[in-house]
């Protein structure tokens, strides 16, 4: 039996929280841990990480490599593995990227929405593409087994990562923008090159990237990602539902905001819907996988084809890519 | 075969003595990574080190379990081990051991010289024995396995650290007072108590250290190492050189005064004396440990005594304690 993974969510964490991903079966989440922190700010999240995983070890674990799924189905948990939806916590250090790939990120978004030292995002009117430092970092997480994340990066960007980086990229929470013409979806073209590339995409639950909104179908959701199977290969897909479950309103100005502004920045909302949106009826949390593989089988994809999506793809994808090359080539020479 | 194990080092680093290492048939070495610098500070250390691993992969590693010794041996080169002289590293955060656990941190003094939140420094006038701080830091060692080093520390809090330990602890370079009365040097009454928790002693080749100073002879060395076998058990010692080759005297004096005094301190030193010690003729560098096995062996050490002292003792200590109490448990569990 294949794993069950999420490949994104940011929770307002909680006992209640770890305990629906067991009762729905999540053997894997990629959890973002850091958005705007630098280093230390970052470390203190890792810090309150290592408390979760001190007093729930019955329930969750760190994760690390993907054997840890494997250890994860084997003992009834679910790994948590991290990632950074910016930058931001390598600050302008290029040796941060390994010493937080020591720490356990595994994957780190080059740009969230804005302009940063590495790429551009896609909320800004210009992209710049990788800038110098991006083209290094790109190399350097390449190197120790850090996945690139472009899920808020704009359209040179992205495909300028796809084409510069040795090793596949992940779009870890987003859609088709074919589907539905949000920012933050993805381009046919970017679709096709992450998946020449032996890329991954995570479909998103985040109303704002549904057609429809919180009122999109389970129906509609299965048959775009059906169509996207079609597009680039039903091995490069799998879901990434950007759950934010029980946050207040504060933390997706925080999100958006950060530190970068003094006013106040909607992102993918507005004024008169600047919070967080109320989820489709048919996802509301953890416990509701299994009603996205119903819902696939519903569409028509082959068993074989909704195991792969519900956790398969993402498993092969964490086996080749979190691990260091180095380490690698000192394994095969001895 | 035993390997050969130093526990303690603080070189000026380069790619010469990496291959002294070598040469020297140094297996695993203790190296001091960070005296009074902050967190910060200290990754930025690590970031230097970890250019040493990627420049440098066919000499050393990073050494994390007592299984990389091994590994060492097996590939032909030098395991890393990382350590701390003082807790700065750690600032006023608990949280921070785990974190530096999780980047290889291994050993990690208590006081260096000075009181320090945690403990006294044996150049103190009055020693408080563990403080709160202290108390809770030492539990949270032992719970990741992170190594408690009390060779800068004053007499009652190392034997309050012994008692309140609940792994065994390490003074991992200072030789016994009985025989050279030096301040940093340990009463019969610690190393006993040391000895009886199941602890380990690292003889220090640090001219401060020794009886005549650099003018130490071998034999003098190596006839008290064997009286110290009569005193601890011979299971419990081990070499940890405090070999600072290279280093400039500027070095010395930050070992010294950190950032605590505006004026000069001398430490183990003198104004007639301020900067590092020339070092016994027989041992100048890593090339040099073939001399003390044959030193140990003329004073009439058995030949698998001898290869206990050389390394054995110490890997035997890095596998009972570089592991995770709950890593430990969760691993029984499957």
């Amino acid at each position: 039996m294949s794993p069950r993974i999420d490949a994104l969510q940011y929770a307002n964490w909680s006992e209640k929280i770890f305990r629906q991903m067991r009762a729905g079966g999540v053997d894997a989440v990629h959890v973002t841990i850091t958005y705007h922190e630098n280093f230390r700010e970052t470390v203190l999240n890792v810090e309150r990480w290592n408390r979760w995983f001190e007093r729930l070890p019955d329930l969750i674990f760190q994760g690390f490599t993907a054997d840890d799924i494997d250890l994860a189905r084997r003992t009834g948990r679910t790994a948590i593995f991290f990632g950074s939806q910016n930058p931001s916590c390598i600050e302008d250090d290029i040796g941060l990227v390994e010493v937080l790939h020591r720490l356990g990120l595994r994957f780190m978004q080059l740009t969230y929405n804005n302009q940063s030292l590495l790429a551009s995002g896609c909320y800004e009117a210009e992209d710049t593409g990788l800038t110098r430092m991006g083209r290094e970092v790109v190399a350097e997480m390449n190197r120790v087994g850090l996945v690139i994340d472009m899920s808020h990066s704009g359209e040179r960007s992205t495909l300028d990562a796809i084409a510069h980086s040795a090793r596949p990229i992940a779009i870890t929470h987003a859609n088709p923008a074919s589907w539905h013409p949000a920012l933050r979806n993805k381009s046919d073209r970017v679709l096709r090159a992450l998946a020449e590339s032996g890329g991954m995409l995570g479909f998103s639950v985040y109303p704002h990237h549904l057609r429809a909104g919180s009122d999109c179908s389970l129906d509609d959701f299965c048959t775009m990602v059906a169509r996207t199977a079609d597009l680039m290969g039903v091995e490069r897909i799998g879901i990434g539902t950007d759950l934010c479950q029980d946050q207040p309103d504060s933390v997706v100005d925080w999100m958006r905001a950060g530190r970068w502004t003094k006013a106040r920045d909607y992102g993918e909302g507005s004024a008169a819907n600047p919070g967080f949106p109320p989820m489709p009826v048919w996802f509301r949390d953890n416990r509701d996988f299994g009603q996205i593989e119903e819902g696939l089988r519903a569409v028509g994809l082959s068993p074989e084809n909704v195991t792969a999506v519900m956790g398969g793809n993402w498993a092969r994808f964490f086996r080749e890519s979190f691990g260091a090359v180095e380490r690698a080539r000192q394994e095969a020479a001895q």
